[in-house]
């Protein structure tokens, strides 16, 4: 059978992570693939001195890849928007198949890309995109074909679980983003990761993945962890809870939910269960109930794992004769639905709410009065007289499930009384039920 | 595009699920597949008088199924050894492709089955065989395509899962078992679940799928539950571990391990939470590290979607043109490897040993020194002194990494001192290092 040439772009963490498995394991892939997968040419502005390019051509310039006649498959692994963006364009353009570790892309340019490839006959891959080496797109859009699937949510940015896990020992957020920023895991400007932009982006492919619709970025809602503080992590322990930040999509009848932001999850629910950089993804399906994937969401192997099994199932693929055997987003583009994302004032959860009360007569009956009002049911609460200080105490109360409307509606009024000093903390909780 | 027409033969609990999920989701599954996968015929010793067959053609004989020209997709869930390969070996002649969900069918008669499917370039799929509704097949197989496979371990029996998430509460293992076929979980004679027979086959899978070696069904050693006690149970805890019946296979240079055991799991990993009857398989790859794949492993529509599952892959395979896509056993038949199954007495492992010391003077220096004599390096003892009971008092070891065979020896010596009582209890325990 033909070997199965690829062109590398972008020789970073990922890039060199894949030049180094192609080569170490050549064997074994190619028992897998029924083909040899060589290394037809490798682009980087910068080239690497610690990788040994055993005589494979290199080009400082990306477009030589796509421009080369020997080359069957383009790994973009340049990274951002718009360099991205005209490189996969181009050589979608010059008839090669595309695998992208680019999550950024695929959720902002997605449509206009997988119609480009739709046009060319070509395949475009992006498994490396969404929780590193776990193959999370592959289960949904191939696993769970036979299940109408009514919510997927994800810890999905290891930076911010990384965060999280080590704050649960009482320690300051901003402490541990130095931390996580001098161990590596986190950037220099953290405000991808930390704020959830990055995690959008791969909630984003995985709903669209998901449910069958187009992909929205612009319409998902971001939510950071920099509010966060030991004092609400362990707060939430008590009620049995823990604060993750979680990537939630949930589809309905009149639209899809698309939100990140801490979330408290039940202590005893496997997810809550996985620690440190760690990414997992739980799907739940009409037929099939919940399933979970969990591994690494980043590494250099890790994220060469998953663009290589792309690479790879296009080698299937292409090797047996026929174009794009799974639909960009596991459905037919023609079977795509119009459904939009939700306004985050219209979806439903449940709520840990810190309310910073005077210590005045009556003040719990005002706030059980309003929360009430506005059809809000009480699960927990607490409240420690020996948390008094300066006339203030902490009132910690977790709600049943409701509109995030009466919530807000019911936390102006309750930041309205003068029982009430500063703002009301509120952070969403999920039991998966 | 052509409908795929699919023959469903048996409709127990998995035919009745995949039934009752190809009709329900059949928008949803034609939106994934592009095509829609109609029901064509359902063959029965028994029909099912809560199912609306809707018109489809039904029959008492399921030989009717495979020579109807209509049917494209023969679905086996008949289950047993005898009917069911011949009835794939049939089907296979009459060039339908074939889903099943029969791990005892596979373990035992992969290897004759999928030659003949070679032969007449027909696809042969096996997901719901493995880990009912999770589709770790699909994940070993394509999702870590560009990995040496170096270890698989799972939970992959949910009655043997439940029965010891349930002794924890200190209950013995006959009362929950009872307890569990009053529920259903269990079978009247539940010797294929708690003796690991059924494990054996799902992991002998998993082990060639895998490591890209043929089926050794035969080979594959097994070990049950029921001598597994809540005293083990609750001292393992005390170590930091829990007691899972787990499926693992190595990859070693030599040949495989391949091997179901009661096995002490750390309790801070993601696996020992894992409870009751779901499953979940670790998998580890040399460019990866560790992924987990979890969810329900057994169960009439969980199991249906992996069943539909493989019958959308065969659609959209079928559909454009080519034949089975990914190799049986995730590699090119002609690149498995002929590598043996190794015996126990060759395989490496930590070791919890509970032995019954009478209360004489130096018994305990005895012990440690067979165990020294050995090569057997002591991580944990504990005896207390509160536990002596009739001048016997047991003494629980948790000791290093050793082969089985020294551990095999030691524990003859023990057992031939006066000053030990009765058989020295062995468990294996793993660390996942």
């Amino acid at each position: 059978m033909k070997d199965v040439s690829v062109g590398i772009c972008g020789l970073g963490t990922v890039g060199g992570g894949t030049f180094n498995v192609l080569t170490r394991n050549a064997k074994i892939i190619a028992g897998r693939a029924g083909c040899n997968i060589r290394i037809g040419r490798v682009a980087s502005r910068t080239p690497r001195e610690d990788i040994d390019m055993g005589g494979i051509p290199f080009s400082t310039d990306i477009f030589d890849v796509i421009n080369d006649p020997d080359i069957d498959v383009v790994v973009e692994l340049i990274g951002g928007y718009e360099a991205a963006r005209e490189l996969v364009l181009a050589a979608i353009k010059n008839g090669k198949h595309v695998v992208t570790a680019n999550k950024a892309l695929i959720a902002v340019h997605g449509n206009e890309i997988f119609e480009a490839a739709e046009k060319a006959n070509v395949i475009v891959a992006y498994e490396a995109g969404v929780a590193g080496g776990i193959p999370v797109i592959k289960s949904v859009r191939e696993g769970m074909a036979a299940n109408r699937i009514d919510w997927i949510a994800g810890i999905i940015n290891g930076t911010g679980n990384y965060i999280l896990t080590e704050m649960r020992a009482g320690r300051e957020f901003a402490e541990v983003l130095k931390e996580a920023q001098d161990l590596g895991y986190a950037e220099a400007d953290p405000t991808f990761d930390v704020e959830g932009i990055d995690a959008a982006h791969k909630l984003t492919i995985l709903a669209s993945a998901g449910f069958g619709v187009p992909l929205q970025f612009e319409r998902a809602y971001t939510e950071g962890i920099s509010q966060i503080t030991p004092y609400d992590i362990a707060h939430a322990e008590l009620l049995g809870y823990r604060i993750k930040h979680l990537g939630i999509a949930r589809r309905r009848e009149d639209g899809i939910e698309l939100r990140v932001h801490p979330t408290l999850v039940p202590r005893s629910h496997l997810i809550a269960q996985v620690d440190g950089v760690l990414n997992a993804v739980l799907v739940d399906g009409d037929a099939v109930g919940q399933t979970m994937y969990y591994g690494p969401g980043a590494g250099d192997e890790a994220t060469a794992s998953a663009v290589i099994a792309d690479i790879v199932d296009v080698a299937r693929t292409v090797s047996s004769g026929s174009s794009q055997r799974v639909p960009y987003l596991g459905f037919d583009p023609s079977a795509l639905e119009d459904l939009g994302v939700l306004p985050m004032e219209d979806i439903q959860s449940a709520y840990y709410l810190r309310i910073t009360a005077m210590d005045h007569p009556g003040v719990l009956a005002k706030v059980a009065s309003i929360l009430s009002e506005h059809g809000i049911n009480i699960e927990s609460i607490m409240q420690k007289e020996s948390e008094l200080k300066d006339g203030r105490i902490p009132v910690i109360i977790l709600t049943h499930t409701v509109q995030e409307r009466q919530v807000n509606r019911a936390i102006e009024e309750l930041e309205a009384l003068t029982d009430i000093d500063g703002q009301v903390v509120r952070i969403r909780a999920e039991n998966f039920n």
